[in-house]
């Protein structure tokens, strides 16, 4: 990684003042709503609302440019009409600003490629790095700085690069109904000067990130990109989803950044190359990033399912083979252990069914025998709740049995949404990332696998 | 259909006294779980809790045993211990109880065929119709009857039948969290009397019912049950998922429901010549039984996308390709009478992005436009809400436009969860299904197309 790069987006995320220029009195407008983001998030530093008109915004005053702020900002927020931006960044550069998330809008993306040149010739004679522009903004959980259009966001270690703000703020959703949350998210815009490369190196050395989530439509240094890639899936996973695969999303790609993608296969072949994790939706890239940041490898194909309900361990089996995992027999002796801990009505083959007769005690205790029987390389733990039974108390006997040992992954699968959801919340703030779906838990656990491979280079 | 079979199931599912025998005081038993869900369901006919121990529960009175209860009820509903489960029959036989819910476990599925064998005997010779044993319960929205393990669950026009009781637990769930809910279900069980042929049977006749969903493991009527689901798919739509289409799978089905399922590939090249609708997911299940019950069939495979955001158009774009649908680009005259309506900033292309001039007006006229062209079979709608734009109005404007036209369909896509929950109510209260995933509201357009297929007989 290049120190450069460190120092440029340092600068841009973890600011100690922040200049707003362009701010607005006006609720409704961005210059507000993103001023709003800021102040609310409680970010740590100092903010100076800039706007020639004056007065006094959210209590802060405002200054008439940057120019005139009290001390110099690290980063400066754009949220002026396009055609000033050039002039904006003059000023931050003689101010002395090191970097700017331009939010404003009407540049390469509407065919106004002259003013993009403007604003990127400028920048550099200032020596000003530019996020955007027609970038979301910028999010660092950890200094509170919500500079972004986009809804604020529970902390966590996942960050998030992405040439979409929106896709952005659907993920922030997925984690505020979840307990594991974001550290940084880059909204790149139109990508002119720092681009998700740089963003990538970033994120690669930053302590705060475990793993890297990105969101792409094309790729201006795509040979560069893969290469990088390659080299910091080597220290934390690189999940992509990629859009503008098919014929008619390359054009809808076209006219959404003003570039144009190349073939799916060449992204398909290319990203396997860099070691480079790719996912098919929006859920599977926040259920991966959950899963990897809270959860040890996946060393080997054997899936032990622990259910109390048939169903669901069925269809949870099901999705396991079509991942090309495994849900084998125990061994007899195994067998027979889990006998003498169950009841005769429960199943002792995989899934083993747990049936009615499930309690916390049940849950504890086969979970230990298989965690430690060395016959599984992976745990999928389903539970439905009958009314009777605790959902929350079957959640500790997991979180209970993980204490014991963490060396191999356990995924939980608590279904009947609003019925569990403080046993979800228990079990994802003790580091069991719940997956409600029988059909994407298997997926992830296939993701898991895909890494270790990645990490290890044994291929299975 | 059978009138035998309406008639023996009318008097299961639409009961105007029940029997609910194995009845107890104790919280947590499954005995007094199933009658509190009866009570506090508001049933709306007689319920007569039996126990020989007599008292009182829930503010009923105990009566020792069916033959004493005041009047004859036409559905017994059975929690006692499995082995005095023949008896009961023959009491409720006796008293002249026409039909009988076994929620009791412990037959055929733990290898006790021989109690199971008798329950059967018993039942033939008293006339007495069984769902179970080892059933989860039935429940009947239209007359509140929720005689049933699992959690209540919103009314609709959605019916389910399933070898799973936890599968409808997680089927209602999604309901709950939705407008569209259910009107039947009927949990099988081991099926030793009613099956899934007569289940079908009767929910094709049932008005309450608009579209049938099942969960299937196997089928001991294979034959007779394809040949039922085709005529029943000609009257409304039939969707099945299966478990079970692995070799672990078929191991675990083998231990939930004590029968073999067979191979996979019979199972989806026999749905396919019955025109049963299959699935792959309890999500795509839901969605699609969904769209079905709302909306009108897509008739070929032209999808217009309306969005306000680049990157969520982008997504839905790739996953209607994958799912065989085009996305085609409007005619030049299309395009002049878009582009006279939307600011030049937004794209007049497929998809149509409205960006961030987004509002009512615009959402209103775009749609209209789109509608009554004659250029397209289905509409999806995106909508990210940027805090300054009212979710809810531009949920209005869907429907506003929905209600100039029902003849193709219109599917949502409000994303950002917690943040649109009231604008999804609305939409989804007014007849647009909500699907708040790019990849799988592609997949619910294409099953409205197969359906179409279906029912026209036309190839795409």
């Amino acid at each position: 990684m290049s120190s450069n790069v460190q120092h440029s987006l340092k600068n841009i995320m973890e600011p100690k003042a922040i200049a707003v220029i362009g701010a607005s009195t006006s609720p409704g407008k961005i210059g507000f709503e993103v001023l709003r983001n800021i102040v609310e998030g409680k970010f740590q530093g100092d903010i100076y609302p800039v706007n020639p008109k004056g007065g006094e915004v959210l209590g802060l005053k405002f200054y008439s440019s940057v120019l005139e702020v009290p001390s110099t900002p690290e980063l400066a927020v754009i949220i002026t009409p396009a055609r000033v931006v050039p002039k904006i960044i003059e000023e931050c550069g003689v101010r002395g600003v090191k970097g700017a998330v331009v939010i404003s809008a009407g540049f390469s993306e509407v065919g106004n490629f002259k003013l993009e040149e403007e604003l990127v010739r400028t920048a550099r004679k200032y020596n000003v790095r530019i996020i955007g522009p027609n970038s979301a903004g910028v999010v660092n959980t950890e200094c509170n700085l919500y500079a972004c259009l986009e809804y604020r966001v529970n902390p966590g270690s996942i960050s998030l690069i992405s040439q979409s703000g929106a896709i952005g703020g659907v993920l922030f959703s997925y984690a505020r109904a979840s307990k594991v949350g974001f550290n940084k998210f880059i909204s790149c815009g139109n990508s002119c000067d720092v681009d998700e490369v740089e963003a990538l190196e970033y994120l690669a050395s930053d302590e705060g990130t475990s793993v890297i989530t990105l969101y792409l439509e094309s790729l201006k240094r795509g040979r560069l990109f893969l290469k990088v890639a390659k080299r910091v899936s080597s220290v934390k996973p690189v999940l992509v989803l990629k859009g503008g695969l098919s014929s008619a999303g390359l054009r809808a790609v076209a006219s959404h950044t003003g570039s144009i993608a190349t073939s799916h296969d060449i992204y398909r072949g290319a990203f396997k190359q860099a070691k480079v994790l790719q996912v098919s939706s929006l859920e599977e890239l926040f259920d991966a990033a959950k899963a990897l940041a809270l959860q040890p490898l996946l060393s080997n194909k054997r899936i032990a399912i622990i259910t109390n309900s048939g169903g669901p361990g069925v269809l949870v089996t099901d999705a396991c083979e079509r991942n090309g995992l495994m849900v084998p027999e125990p061994s007899e002796d195994l067998k027979k252990r889990l006998s003498e801990i169950l009841p005769p009505i429960c199943s002792i083959k995989n899934p083993i069914d747990l049936t009615a007769a499930a309690n916390y005690e049940l849950y504890f205790k086969v979970l230990k025998v298989i965690l430690f029987s060395g016959e599984f390389d992976g745990v999928i733990v389903i539970f439905v709740p009958p009314s009777f039974v605790d959902s929350l108390k079957i959640a500790k006997a997991v979180v209970d049995v993980k204490r014991l040992s963490n060396k191999i992954p356990i995924i939980a699968c608590w279904l009947y949404g609003d019925m569990v959801e403080s046993a979800v919340s228990f079990l994802e703030s003790n580091g069991i990332p719940n997956i409600s779906s029988p059909t994407r838990i298997a997926r992830v656990m296939r993701l898991l696998l895909d890494y270790h491979v990645i990490m290890s280079g044994v291929r299975y």
